[in-house]
């Protein structure tokens, strides 16, 4: 169906990028077939580096006319194969993107290149006083366009909303090769279907984006982080939807099962950690603000509603170092538990206050299928990844015992009013998983939606329906 | 092109809903003829009140077939000619949806029908501690399933956001009367393309929503509530953005000229506010939050801030009634002003440091067009309703000569980065303005998602950009 590329297309990539920007070297091939998911690798045949929205329109524009696939990829630190370039074709990788065009001071807004790296976006806008909440645990090396592409969380999202929630306005370049915008630089929109929230979330197949203006908050003057084991990880599940329940809207409130902890510390040993050994799990929680004596208040609340759910001692971090290494316990699990084995990660996502029927069925699950799990996540939104354990699993159980209990921890989520992914995507690994969470018809809308914008299916194709 | 409705679909819709629910009596008809939008009145042939989701898909369905056209309507408090059945047809009225069917404390979520009164739920989860922040001014009237179709904001939107902030999940009937969900009640969702927030914002035009999964957040305890005068309404816009730029986010943030307060002070004589003559506009500015001397501090900051921009006497309402009255006073203002004249309301956003360039630019059309307006609105978020008053003009004038200003507002909105409806919509009376705001390519992409939902366009025809 699809176009093989042929020295001509090469050509005129090179024309359109330059040479030093267009790559057919194995070695670069290999590279750009991966993305932070499994071990999954797909050769792309070109590797092309469009540095402005001339380029990409040019590329997308010839890529529709000669119906030939193209991947766009971030940072390629998806967990859902997002960036994979299953078809081959076009590796369009966004990276010469990295520019912050404007912080605006005035109106708490910035427009930024989707190759500027979250953190890094963090810290400009930080400099000025300003907060850009969202950050994914890859915070330190994804792109702020894969942040959109999967509408990405990260921690603060339980008091500030997702990426969703800071996207005032896009450049987008269709398919064809048309580039619009998607909405205006304004707080608020209400002219006409906001495309502008139909491209967020919808993984590089609908458009590639190439300019964001980002709404931006003032940033938080202190915080206050509280490390709460618990001597059973149902109990601090639990404790999570009490915390809410007492008013208290923590900064983050994470959950860490005992094993992530344990990985991570082994992975890390320059973190020093005690963890008595009837500990389970932990909470993270964190609270933030602008008046020290009401956080300490806060947190001495937290304190109480936890202490009925059968906590050990909080350790509260006295000093940012401190505080830096209890989120770099949380941050790093999924690398740690990656260093072990190749591993599987589950975004589930529920309601809140059933979040401990989720972990007592995915360990359920687990048993019956035979598969070892390190849970751990966002608690506070009900968004719990769950790692599953390659180990020394046979590649047949692998990819096929362990495909039914994934399926079975889906249809639990559904059955909790929950769904399959709460900030990863679909991608490539959860498609085959769609229809637990959706009707036929609303896969057909979407369908339709694609057909619309990408008649000859070349944006990132084989992801989420396709 | 769309088939008259005759005796035989009338029994079809009795047979459905039963006798009480049908009418074509002509009061009915004429009162279902008209929203709030100037003085419009387009007859439906039938009026049908559904009463639950099965009514409404068989209506949709039967419609479908038939090539009918329905016009959904809530409260018909829209602005925006949303809710007029302009291809006559039938009009289905969404009054019977009136049950808040749960409010559910552990997960601070509620699940309710489209046709309840925004402030009766929002009073029914105060009650339990909680909050849901959007609240048009017709807040006493307006349907929560018509605050979904426009995006509802409200004078709270600058600190928490508008109506699309707080919907997790949406049952819909689609044009061909498919029932679906659009997404989950999580409040973390990437799982394929938001069908939920592409039916927010769309004005009915795309499918019936049949019930709301909203997220709630804890209640502020307490408020502080300030009346400010300016004796230049420039100078109350430009104090805005400094308010921000000092890291305070207020609750409300309102703008409104001498001509606004003056207009809802005669038509409320119980009301009593003195102003000086030589006041020009009023900043009325709320802070929240659960400690009195935190606000007590901010409102110091706000006073300081603004009186660098020739403020004079700030009024801080000392009691409930006081506060209860100075939010009647903005509240009434589109009431006052229309039952002075009939008027046009132009829903003009803008990014909010640009407020003083668009009030200028607002009062030097009019008067090269000849036309008084009426400036207030949700100065934090830049959104200004510029209400446009007919008094004398002739109808000529008012039909034609008063487009071609409006059409120089929306020009100057889109020069400053904004855009033609905050949170109106487009409906009828702004379609013919949307090229002003969007590129012939973004109008397309729109006019293909409505072919997709709804082929034989049978869904609220003539609105946005049909």
């Amino acid at each position: 169906m699809y176009k093989n590329i042929n020295s001509t297309d090469i050509d005129f990539f090179i024309q359109t990028c330059g040479k030093s920007c267009v790559s057919t070297n194995d070695d670069d091939l290999l590279y750009y077939s991966k993305d932070h998911t499994e071990d999954l690798s797909y050769l792309p045949q070109v590797v092309v580096k469009p540095a402005n929205v001339e380029q990409v329109s040019a590329i997308l524009s010839y890529c529709h006319q000669h119906i030939i696939p193209v991947t766009p990829r971030g940072a390629g630190t998806g967990l859902s194969g997002g960036a994979l370039p299953v078809c081959g074709g076009v590796l369009l990788s966004m990276e010469k993107f990295n520019t912050i065009i404007e912080i605006d001071e005035r109106n708490l807004q910035a427009t930024v290149e989707p190759g500027v790296i979250n953190q890094v976006f963090q810290e400009a806008v930080a400099a000025k006083g300003l907060f850009y909440p969202p950050d994914p645990a890859s915070r330190g090396s994804c792109f702020l366009g894969g942040n959109i592409a999967h509408c990405s969380g990260g921690p603060r999202a339980v008091k500030y909303g997702v990426t969703r929630d800071y996207v005032l306005n896009l450049q987008v370049v269709l398919p064809n090769g048309n580039i619009i915008w998607t909405g205006a630089n304004t707080l608020k929109n209400s002219t006409g279907y906001s495309l502008t929230h139909l491209m967020i979330g919808s993984e590089g197949t609908l458009g590639v984006v190439t300019k964001i203006v980002f709404k931006l908050i003032p940033l938080p003057a202190t915080n206050v982080l509280m490390l709460i084991p618990f001597k059973q990880a149902d109990k601090a599940c639990e404790a999570v939807a009490a915390i809410f329940k007492h008013g208290i809207v923590p900064s983050a409130l994470e959950f860490m099962e005992r094993d992530a902890i344990d990985w991570t510390l082994r992975y890390n040993p320059d973190i020093v950690l005690n963890i008595a050994d009837d500990i389970q799990a932990h909470l993270l929680v964190e609270l933030d603000g602008n008046n020290p004596d009401i956080l300490m208040d806060q947190a001495q609340k937290v304190s109480e509603v936890v202490s009925q759910y059968n906590c050990a001692d909080i350790l509260f971090a006295d000093t940012e170092a401190q505080k830096n290494d209890l989120w770099r316990i949380r941050r790093k699990v999924a690398e740690a538990v990656k260093s072990n084995s190749v591993y599987k990660e589950e975004d589930t996502v529920v309601m809140r206050a059933e979040l401990p029927k989720l972990l007592k069925g995915v360990k359920s699950i687990g048993n019956k299928y035979g598969f070892q799990s390190v849970c751990y996540g966002h608690a506070g939104d009900g968004n719990l990844h769950v790692n599953i354990i390659k180990g020394n699993m046979s590649d047949n159980d692998w990819n096929n015992t362990v495909t039914l209990g994934i399926k079975e921890i889906f249809e639990l989520c559904v059955s909790l009013g929950g769904t399959i992914s709460g900030e990863h995507g679909i991608g490539l690994v959860q498609k085959n998983y769609l229809s637990i969470a959706q009707s036929q018809v609303q896969i057909n809308l979407q369908k339709g939606i694609k057909e619309l914008f990408d008649p000859h299916h070349i944006l990132n194709p084989g992801k989420i329906f396709n």
